[in-house]
């Protein structure tokens, strides 16, 4: 099988795959409301939804699918419920984060503060389950609460990421072991960047197929595997998208340079950071971080950044991420390699995609 | 039927159910992680169902299944859900609201800050739909579905409504039409409150029943009409918890006396008063009522509660209360009326909580 990696050919994977999802999710979100105060909630919901991304969980799950030969029409409504969840989790994520831009424009909370901004991310969140139960007409009532299921876990997984490390910034918890760090990331980032798109979109390729009903051992077991393969390819991404943080151009990035420095983030560079330096520099460093966001001044930042650069934080970050990258990316040769009905040309793409998105240099 | 309006008896009702309602809740929420950040979390998530409060809205699910004949045991699952729907969304609630006490403790992000509040609310509300989820075992994949349905339309009304009140308070708007006024509590009250824990408990009191599923028109209409009922019952007890709200005795109450003046919430005394007051006495109470909650003080809400009482607005408001309540339960006796199989003792129960909780005096 030839393999493609022209990143030409990559963003338009990523662009007709979103195009499909971007068109179920706003067809279904409200547009208008005769009353004034709910149709401004309508535009809140339906502003980041509008404002782009990458559209990368969706595609995922129409990759999987149709490279374990399923329909990509079975799958479509549920793409676009994860990409509903990644949105209104955005919106609450901006606020607990304290974070000012999103997708190059001011965040929600920014435009229209907090309070309103929390009820538009609960009303999206509904919304999404909202959607979901629309797949009971394509997928049946059984298969509807499987998908169903598989969100209630993918939620799970997130808040309890999302938990650990909004109480190491809350409580200034600095000795992050690269444990702990690994299994908020798992828990944070893989399971709905990776692992639940992924799970999701093997599933539904089996929709209306009887052969693979006969096999529920099999599945469960190749489910299973691919949890193991969605945490290492969600770590390198999220090493990756950290790294990009510090070292993206401004112009094309669309969220705060050295943002992460700014809310005190906890990565891999950091925690490597803060392992390599003495006692001294050490605490001079944690008492910077430690401060609040408009205490901090940008020399400041980049003077951390270049610590990092100088104490080879960076450069084991990407080791890191190119360590989980390959273990996925076997994982992933190895999941196809024990079907017998692989879609050839999906397999490319997907291949090629999950190879950029794992070590992505812009 | 024999109507036992004693309130001690009324408590009872409320107890024996509402206990049903937490073993199932308290025995769902995970309670221990080998991750010290994950346990905090879990902590966070028990903290709201653990307090007490009155569970009316499990109780009213509960009871109108039974009183349409049905399997108290089958409404279980939904009327702990539908407890759970209030506590998660208190807790953001109280954030978009500033509250600082709910049922007599400090409120959530109180005692944990504002960030990782708003990710154990999420985190409790994906809990809602995994216990939903759970119905499967006990009413099969189809009634599942359907009450997940009548959970997103909830939720969607719910946020409209919040939506409404909190797009006055941040806007600085005064001049709220009593027709707004009862829109937005309808939405953000009487669908979580009532209309969707009647409708639920009803659909589920016909599950493994043949006749019913014969009828769905009928079923239809009985529903529709649910919706009329529940909003005047729900006009009624908002109405009523606001004036409670400026009247009630402060050790017996649990939430800050005078919170809704403090916190400039849009109320019918409030609405009437501003209606009922000359220009510039109108501009200085609205002048008031603007400011910061720190820069208000209680001789301020008090005069401005003075005020009310002197223009009859709390009369007023008991009064329109009062109209709704009547309404609410002339509905409730029409559909009785309409059924053949209601089931005597609950209908008594159910006749005096609901009177009960749309004219309290306490």
């Amino acid at each position: 099988l030839e393999i493609n990696t022209d990143t030409t050919r990559l963003s338009e994977i990523l662009t007709v795959n979103k195009k499909l999802v971007d068109r179920v999710i706003l067809d279904f979100l409200p547009v208008s409301n005769s009353s004034h105060e709910i149709q401004s909630l309508y535009e809140m919901m339906r502003d980041y939804p509008s404002r782009g991304g990458k559209g990368i969980r969706g595609t995922l799950c129409l990759l999987w699918c149709e490279l374990f030969s399923g329909t990509r029409e079975k799958a479509l409504i549920t793409a676009a419920a994860l990409e509903l969840f990644q949105n209104w989790i955005l919106i609450h994520d901006d606020i607990e984060d304290q974070s000012d831009l999103r997708r190059g424009l001011p965040s929600l909370h920014k435009k229209y503060g907090v309070e309103l901004s929390i009820n538009a991310g609960d009303a999206l969140h509904g919304k999404m389950w909202e959607l979901l139960l629309s797949n009971l007409g394509v997928l049946g009532a059984e298969t509807t609460l499987t998908v169903l299921s598989e969100f209630a876990r993918m939620l799970n997984e997130t808040t309890e990421g999302q938990q650990m490390e909004l109480f190491w910034t809350s409580g200034n918890k600095w000795n992050i072991s690269e444990e702990d760090y690994m299994l908020m990331v798992a828990k944070k980032s893989a399971w709905y960047t990776c692992i639940s798109p992924t799970r999701l979109g093997v599933m539904l390729s089996t929709t209306g197929k009887m052969h693979e009903k006969s096999a529920p051992e099999k599945m469960s077991e190749l489910l299973n595997k691919l949890i193991r393969f969605g945490i290492s390819f969600g770590i390198a991404f999220q090493i990756i998208d950290d790294v990009l943080n510090l070292t993206a151009d401004e112009s094309k990035y669309g969220k705060e340079i050295l943002g992460d420095l700014f809310e005190g983030k906890r990565t891999l560079m950091l925690i490597h950071l803060l392992n390599s330096l003495g006692t001294k520099q050490r605490t001079e460093v944690i008492e910077i971080l430690s401060r609040p966001r408009k205490n901090k001044t940008s020399a400041e930042m980049k003077s951390i950044y270049e610590l990092m650069k100088s104490s080879g934080s960076i450069d084991y970050a990407r080791q890191i991420a190119d360590a989980h990258s390959a273990r996925a990316m076997k994982l992933f040769e190895e999941t196809v390699s024990e079907q017998s009905d692989i879609h050839p040309r999906t397999y490319s793409q997907t291949k090629s995609l999950l190879e950029y998105l794992s070590s992505r240099d812009h």
